[in-house]
């Protein structure tokens, strides 16, 4: 490796610093400041030095790379994330590997990669980890941390926004807009954030005397949902209003009911999300949603991987980050929100 | 590092396969056999064994991952581009180290980084490299693959779509289908692609003796493509057709319209994008556009990054892959594209 030849100390003595200023200035994450930087990296390539990464990875038994696996990037929540995530960690000196997982067989062979790579740490975004993988991350000492997903695993630290909280506030816009027939195109109820969406949104009618008139599992999907949609809309009792366990399938059943079955909304049915992604705001949707604080929930999921690669003794967390409800105008709502006699106890648990 | 003590050594012998085949299993892009995999992996699970792939790399020279330098994930063609090249690169035992760029000081940084790490290769995603940047990428022995943007440097590969082609050819079916006040909501003209469109839906006009009636940059942004739709449509002489220098800017342009200034499209005014991201099926929008072919885009991308990686003699290649119009909803066309007497060199160069 030619490029090797050239010294750390070299390049100091060309640029006119210490070695160990050298040296800060080829660690991500190193502190030096822009003069020296500059100063360090003109002499090295005037050199032709490259520090060796790796070699430095086996001595100090960190790679600075972060394992992402993720799903779903049809849903623009995740492009966002991604973005969002891989921006926090850079300022951290960290880089993403990322892993694009379709289903379950696939997460088990990644996570092996990762392992592989020697990866520092591993985000999970919207997947789940068998308890025999997480097992194996916690052998090989490589902290976890589940992103807008939960999972019943102890070793698991997780980060999503209170979904029953945000479920329940929904159902009670409703209600409170004079919608009595309520349906729902649900998360997938095999995830966490389905289920839960699903749960708060039942406790949240309960707690205003209302129930549900019908639910179908929309797995997320945007074809599924269209036919949820269709299904639940193409008889003689349609619903008046119709929650949705996340933004992308909300976008399908509002064309697939404006398009297909010429329904107005909110004329004729009232439509309402979870999420709150930037495409909500377009005026073609105008979606009144949830919306799940992203940066919050990527500056904690960044935090809490880095205490844990920090020091190991750490206890995983699991946190249930508070969101807030957002009102456009595909929903027929009350004159006011939060009804001012509510106003107190409008954001507390139910 | 406790885990390195347990050698290839005892995993083959637990696992009745030889050395070589335990090395395989443990090479990313290794061949074995999914069998064998198994028994490999499941010895070394019960032993403690982990292959140190960054001794490996320091012996081999490869880390297996590769650099993308990406901007623009707002723009739903770069998450679905990701996505593919992600999926086309773990095929052939890559990973995708992923970078988010947004100003030429970012890339440059970005750049040092990954050759920090040691990436095989670098794929940059509608980013532009300074010639310097492209040299030393050059000095250090990484190629670099341009996707989705030109630069006039001979060290680069790069691969688009036709962008001329498929721009001329949206101009040609505009004035086949009746239009005459013909404007334009151009990519960024500091970019390649925004330029060849520009030049394509100019020469396009020209070759059936039209001529554009306005012309306003809209920098590939969605609030600029909207003021500008706006500056362009709220006078006495509308134009009749806007060609947008992408599909993200067209959605803006016609939420703009539609909801702003109260037109219908096509009713009023047709408007084409390009790119044919998912979005423009969507029926809010059912967008008449070019279809860029992002599946050949991905393969030819990996396919020229993969040719200099085994062989560093091998020239950079540029790359311009035809692409497809496709007709939807939102421009009024004739009855028939491309025209009878036409078909013949409908698809040729202009």
């Amino acid at each position: 490796m030619p490029r090797d030849r050239v010294t750390a100390m070299d390049v100091a003595a060309r640029a006119g610093v210490s070695q160990s200023a050298v040296s800060r200035v080829f660690t991500p994450g190193g502190s030096a400041s822009k003069e020296t930087a500059a100063k360090v990296r003109a002499a090295a390539d005037a050199l032709g030095y490259r520090p060796n990464v790796l070699a430095r990875s086996l001595i100090t038994g960190r790679s600075r790379i972060i394992g992402l696996v993720v799903a779903y990037l049809d849903n623009q929540f995740y492009p966002d994330a991604l973005e969002r995530l891989s921006a926090a960690l850079q300022k951290r000196g960290y880089h993403v590997l990322v892993f694009l997982a379709n289903n379950r067989s696939d997460v088990s062979e990644m996570i092996d990669q990762m392992l592989d790579h020697q990866v520092d740490g591993i985000i999970a975004a919207s997947v789940s980890l068998s308890n025999q993988l997480a097992d194996r991350c916690e052998a090989a000492g490589i902290p976890v941390v589940l992103f807008n997903r939960g999972q019943d695993n102890w070793r698991l630290s997780e980060v999503t926004s209170d979904n029953l909280q945000g479920a329940a506030e929904l159902a009670q816009y409703l209600v409170a807009g004079g919608h009595t027939r309520i349906a729902q195109v649900s998360g997938w109820l095999g995830s966490t954030t389905g289920r839960d969406r699903d749960r708060g949104f039942r406790d949240g009618l309960s707690s205003v005397g209302a129930d549900l008139a019908a639910s179908i599992d929309g797995r997320y999907a945007r074809s599924e949902a269209a036919s949820a949609a269709r299904r639940l809309c193409d008889g003689p009792h349609p619903p008046e209003a119709i929650f949705c366990g996340n933004d992308h399938m909300a976008f399908a059943v509002m064309d697939a009911l404006r398009f297909d079955l010429g329904m107005s909304i909110p004329g004729d049915v009232s439509i309402v999300g979870f999420d709150d992604v930037p495409m909500a705001a377009w005026k073609s949707y105008d979606l009144t949603t949830w919306s799940q604080p992203a940066r919050a929930m990527v500056d904690t999921t960044v935090d809490t991987l880095m205490a844990r690669i920090d020091d190991r003794t750490t206890h995983p967390k699991k946190h249930a980050l508070p969101g807030r409800l957002v009102i456009r105008t595909s929903a027929r709502g009350p004159a006011t929100w939060p009804r001012p006699d509510k106003q107190g106890d409008s954001h507390a648990r139910l």
